[in-house]
């Protein structure tokens, strides 16, 4: 076993083998997204230096980008006390959010109890994914 | 249903009632830890302005700091584009970690393949918890 699948395999995946990896900007520390990787999608983005994750609801390996260009090059990983949570350090091209905001937490808490939109889109999802699709 | 109540009740929870949180120094973006939340660790998060947990080891409430007095400050509540992860930005006091670093992510992958330690501990676990507890 090399080092790399050494550092791989004592990390502690839930029962499905995955592990949640918050994906943060390396620039400026914005908390981008969350997503879930398997061992294999962690050695993919290690390999390649872009983020690879396991799509728990499609259940296939996708690589952030790959319909939109919108990627994630990988400047830093790290992982918690426990083992069992990932941080992924990115310069993020584009936008993180599927939705068309850069990050995904764009809806905040009111001190009414309400989730508010406090980002702005950066592009228009239909334009950049195919409508229908 | 109150407000709170209603946006506490659109999150996706996981099969146990369960959704992870990343918790972020308000500060300098810092993140800090990750740990899950249920919805009335949540809604006692809303209503005292400090974190709480359910802990998935011990089955039971925790507010981040009962033991140690490193307690989280709320300042903001993000929530994601699926509506399954939140994001809490915190005024952490001392230090989030029960390792005695300020992070939990206090190990970086190296170009090597290697966990290797890249922050300074801030307190000694073994002063603040009491030994054997």
């Amino acid at each position: 076993m090399d080092k790399l699948e050494e550092a791989i395999s004592i990390l502690k995946y839930d029962d499905a083998g995955l592990i949640p990896a918050v994906v943060a900007d390396s620039e400026n520390g914005d908390v981008l997204m969350v997503a879930y990787m398997n061992a294999e999608s962690l050695k993919r983005t290690v390999e390649t230096g872009m983020t690879h994750f396991w799509s728990r609801s499609r259940k296939k390996f996708w690589m952030k980008g790959e319909s939109s260009g919108h990627t994630q090059e990988v400047k830093a990983i790290y992982v918690d006390c426990d083992a069992d949570t990932l941080l992924v350090k990115v310069i993020q091209h584009g936008a993180a959010c599927h939705m068309g905001y850069r990050s995904c937490f764009y809806r905040k808490l009111s001190d009414d109890g309400q989730w508010e939109t406090v980002a702005e889109k950066i592009f228009d999802p239909d334009a950049v994914y195919k409508k229908g699709k």
